[in-house]
């Protein structure tokens, strides 16, 4: 596969701005592409989060075609140069892909080598499912499978155990394993800050902070930035 | 609708022993029932987790069978005096439930009274869809649609806002207001501690720590142990 890809944990660090982290992997990624289009479906309000990222993209000299969910939307998808998916919640993200006939456009040119950039939600919908995403189920996509551009799932904002808490509910480790329970794919747990950038048959872990692999039966594994993931590939 | 619910948000207090907190109030609300059905499919080993429910329920007299996915299991629901359904994985339980029919079976049978207990994803799945789960999506089930024995959605194990955290995924208020976003249906934020008890159009707040309360286009509510939900029926 010809792919090219540069996929966020999360879009804002922790005491920075939208993006900070993020802007000078990107120019680099792109480079001479100076043009995208931006999938802003995983918040409510598309027509706002997208002139956000054009403003901030707009600083590396990249300007922003916004998709929608309609023809337009379509042949822009079709057409574009490369595409960068933002966060917010994946399954209204996934729902909207698949409803609008997009899902299936934007494999097909991602597969085919056109660069795809995405931030959490964006990132999760890379993997072959979106099973390993944090999100609330707040509406039902027909399925959830994603795009597949790489043979593992991830979980963006991978966060470690907290041995201070008195909270009950699930550690993120735990339910990795609930997933490995019933699913044999490899997850990356990638965490704030970190990103992976994959071109064809190689990965490399990039950012702050890397990662924890989760393999059924095995022992979880910490890879850090610079870090190969080409044996998942 | 003749139901009687008891929705606890959790099965452990941090602290103490499965069900410690739930036992004089499980004790309560069965009065003269000692026998029910456990729902175990929420964890990946059902036959131990039923054991384990059994040997804590023998603590208050009360006599525990495991459901199974089978034909068996449908008779054990068509005949159950009450039924407990344990936590772990919402989306396991619910796709287990519906594969082997057993979902309409114990509808049918919560709403005409038969008792109804539920602990974290048992508590989910009484709502009407499990949109509102914090768990992962680890399997798909065929609708999110769940029980729907109370007309409002429900978040155990919900979780205030930690003023101190670094972590920038989604707090738990801004997850059920993406919901709202999506859906009108209220939601009832079930802090650890606290359980929910329905009887008909009654419905009141007990345990420790209580609840906070979504409605689309209002601000939050609080409403503490003791405090009823009958506006919410």
């Amino acid at each position: 596969m010809s792919r090219r890809l540069l996929l966020f944990s999360n879009s804002t660090n922790h005491g920075q701005g939208y993006l900070d982290h993020a802007l000078a992997e990107i120019d680099s990624f792109l480079g001479p592409v100076r043009r995208l289009v931006f999938v802003p479906f995983a918040l409510h309000n598309g027509a706002a989060y997208g002139a956000k990222v054009g403003e901030r993209l707009a600083a590396i000299g990249v300007e922003v075609a916004i998709l929608t969910a309609d023809e337009a939307g379509r042949r822009l998808a079709r057409e574009a140069a490369a595409v960068f998916t933002g966060g917010g919640n994946t399954f209204r993200l996934l729902k909207t892909l698949q409803d609008a006939g997009l899902l299936s456009i934007l494999r097909e040119r991602a597969r085919a080598g056109m660069p795809y950039l995405g931030s959490s939600a964006g990132t999760n919908i890379a993997a072959p499912t979106i099973r390993t995403t944090n999100d609330m189920p707040i509406v039902q996509p027909a399925s959830f499978e994603a795009l597949g551009l790489v043979p593992f799932q991830i979980n963006p904002h991978y966060l470690d155990p907290d041995p201070g808490s008195t909270h009950m509910g699930e550690t993120r480790e735990q339910r990795i394993r609930e997933f490995q329970e019933e699913n044999e794919t490899p997850v990356v747990g990638l965490r704030e800050g970190a990103w992976l950038r994959v071109e064809g048959a190689h990965a490399v872990i990039g950012g702050a902070r890397g990662t924890r692999i989760f393999r059924r039966g095995l022992e979880p594994e910490e890879r850090g930035t610079g870090a190969s993931l080409d044996d998942l590939l």
